[in-house]
């Protein structure tokens, strides 16, 4: 099966602007384009690069079909030799940026599209869609799994965003440290595990709690999860012990003071010896919810609508710029949002203890010398418009980010507003 | 062609529940699920009902082919008999709801789904996807286009958000009024005007701001908007002029403090009697900024990033409860989320005068008396799981919107914070 087009997730801009160089010439000149941001959400101390794997699978789908075309002549966005160039557009550049799961602050050159000035143009709002949504979600999860402290995380958002920001989402929030996730599709799509048992409804659908319990026992076995809070909670529990007995898997809280009721049912369930029953809680957790919790005998927590949508910082800020024409640095440079030209490399540098120490982003492409604690961020990821091989996986970049997290001074992990956990650092020519 | 299967944008639980539930032969029971907020965002006065018709082709395509079978055979969601069943899943119940463009309060009766316990729970995750998200870009939208005044406001947020968000963000930007979309799938999809002509990549691609400019006018004409904050405003502007003629269409202004450039650039405008030139900013606009730019000589507004994340609001908070099962009112009663059980109706009253006075939510399902000034907020929206006929177009819910936000007392137009801009009131059966 082919794969849909993402030709038309463009700005119709993007359009108007290659017509016009097509016509003068300009649209080929060799231009460098870099992807990145200027600071991170308001207090946040990195961000987490996510989305790249989708960005470069969007690259590869980027064509113009008939049905494509088609709409471009009606809506008259642009003329006929323009429609004859995009029906044979294929991109054939050079992609180079940070990995998935790769830490990053304002500057980073996250990513580098190399091409003619017409194939690097035209990626500009897919490349950022993306980016700027799965780097958002992806670093607002790393926060919630460090507060969670190697409990069970499970992401449960789809609901609260866009039916395929929910897949996305669930995607980097595993690569951030989840355990699994609710989203059936996700799980297709990428093989993420899924998880879910019962809701509310299930046991307002029967006569009574008990029969709930007992039908879902009988399903799926002694070893779920049972929903405790549909009415009362003490009842709940001592119910879903009587009817599963204390080899219970696991009960849910989804509502209340879930630190008292969890300390609460704790006791009621060790009382009743189901000492490896688990206790789960959900409902309106973000990631400084989830840190209040940490002296609760909570085992795992759910977490929707912050992780989908941020946690208060649902896009990521980043700029797609053109940074270089034929080999000559441009910037923009009229009032405050001024940019640095030029193609850009960055070096993470440590101490020798493996604490990361700065970003420094050198001008130029040839990689400067490397101490012995220090890397280059940025990988090959596409040469002549294919996918390098022996790209890292979805797995790699998981530990990826579990190792660069473990690499910040550890100011860097706190969840409080401050400054970039590492500075920034602009090397001259 | 056959439009993709919605069936696996589903939370895992809902499967588990409905294995549990054909199990014990509850699954057959007829129920009424209801979709509703509890509160608008943080200090809104209004919400905008958004993605009702997305919703309805989404239960259309919701039916479980070979890939979806074999993807829950292969995690082992849930067992044969189950997967039998759901190959011969297909919604054949009766949805009512608000239309799209209606506003809605805390306990509005949004969207009422009836059917088998079986064929409605399944729906729950998609449902509520496209209606938190679209109704959020749609309400941020509403005081958008309400802060500026019959003001020309174009939708340009595509990559700030997913690729797929972006699409229908721009579908409901133009449900509240917004004139055009950057986005063109957007434009294929639902014939919204799309919009565009050039980026900064574009002036600095060019040896000189001039060869860019005349680059532009010789390709879309002089009646085209030139960007001319590349290097220096004034000389942009002068420049702009100069190349077009003072039969320029526009003149656009992304960044600095607009409201003063916008002042300055009229004049200058003015100057060189380009009077028919018009003025488009953008630039991290949101509704305060576009108020504050009213007593500017500001034609027209770019605006991205605050509305497509809903401008601090990027979900609406709803959720999709099990309210009736066999014709007995259910809810969930345990510690603060408590819930109204049976299904509901709404008559949102008005004074003579045509100003709404509240929101009066009614037990049951026959419509009670109505007053000359009173109208039912639901409409039937499926019967049978086939869409009633003549359900109103894009554009007719555009114009509802428009008369909705005349009926709301002045105070409900507001931008600060305050109360919903009418209340909710709950009459006994």
């Amino acid at each position: 099966m082919t794969a849909a087009s993402t030709a038309l997730r463009t700005d119709h801009y993007e359009l108007t602007m290659l017509a016009s160089a097509l016509r003068d010439g300009t649209a080929h000149r060799h231009c460098a384009f870099e992807a990145f941001t200027r600071r991170l959400p308001d207090g946040r101390r990195y961000g987490v690069v996510g989305g790249v794997e989708r960005v470069l699978e969007a690259i590869e789908n980027f064509r113009f079909d008939e049905a494509e075309l088609h709409h471009l002549a009606e809506a008259g966005v642009v003329g006929e030799d323009t429609l004859e160039w995009l029906a044979g557009y294929r991109f054939h550049g050079d992609v180079d940026g940070y990995p998935e799961g790769e830490l990053y602050f304002p500057g980073s050159p996250l990513l580098t599209v190399r091409g003619t000035f017409a194939e690097a143009v035209l990626l500009e709002t897919v490349v950022l869609s993306i980016l700027n949504h799965d780097s958002a979600i992806a670093s607002a999860a790393a926060r919630m799994v460090s507060a969670a402290n190697g409990r069970r995380m499970i992401e449960m958002g789809s609901r609260r965003t866009h039916e395929e920001s929910a897949v996305a989402s669930a995607r980097v929030a595993y690569l951030a440290g989840f355990t699994a996730t609710s989203n059936l599709e996700a799980g297709r799509r990428y093989g993420i595990p899924t998880a879910g048992t019962a809701a509310h409804a299930f046991t307002l659908l029967h006569d009574t709690e008990r029969a709930a319990f007992e039908s879902q026992v009988a399903s799926l076995g002694p070893n779920t999860t049972l929903l405790v809070d549909t009415y009362d909670i003490t009842r709940g529990v001592e119910l879903a012990i009587e009817v599963a007995g204390p080899q219970l898997g696991a009960i849910r809280i989804d509502s209340g003071d879930v630190g008292v009721l969890a300390r609460r049912a704790r006791e009621q369930l060790d009382s009743l010896g189901a000492f490896g029953t688990k206790i789960v809680v959900s409902g309106d957790l973000d990631e400084h919810a989830i840190a209040a919790l940490r002296a609760e005998p909570v085992d795992g927590y759910g977490v929707g609508t912050s992780l989908v949508t941020g946690s208060g910082a649902p896009t990521s800020g980043m700029v797609y710029k053109l940074v270089e024409v034929d080999g000559r640095p441009v910037a923009k440079r009229s009032t405050h949002k001024t940019s640095r030209g030029g193609r850009k490399i960055a070096v993470r540098t440590h101490k020798p203890t493996g604490t990361a120490v700065e970003e420094v982003v050198h001008p130029g492409d040839a990689a400067p010398e490397l101490g012995p604690d220090d890397r280059l961020t940025q990988i090959p990821l596409m040469r002549g418009g294919k996918r390098v091989d022996d790209l890292p996986t979805l797995e790699d970049n998981r530990l990826r980010l579990k190792k660069a997290l473990v690499s910040l001074p550890w100011e860097g992990l706190k969840l409080s507003h401050g400054e970039p956990a590492i500075p920034t650092v602009f090397a001259e020519q």
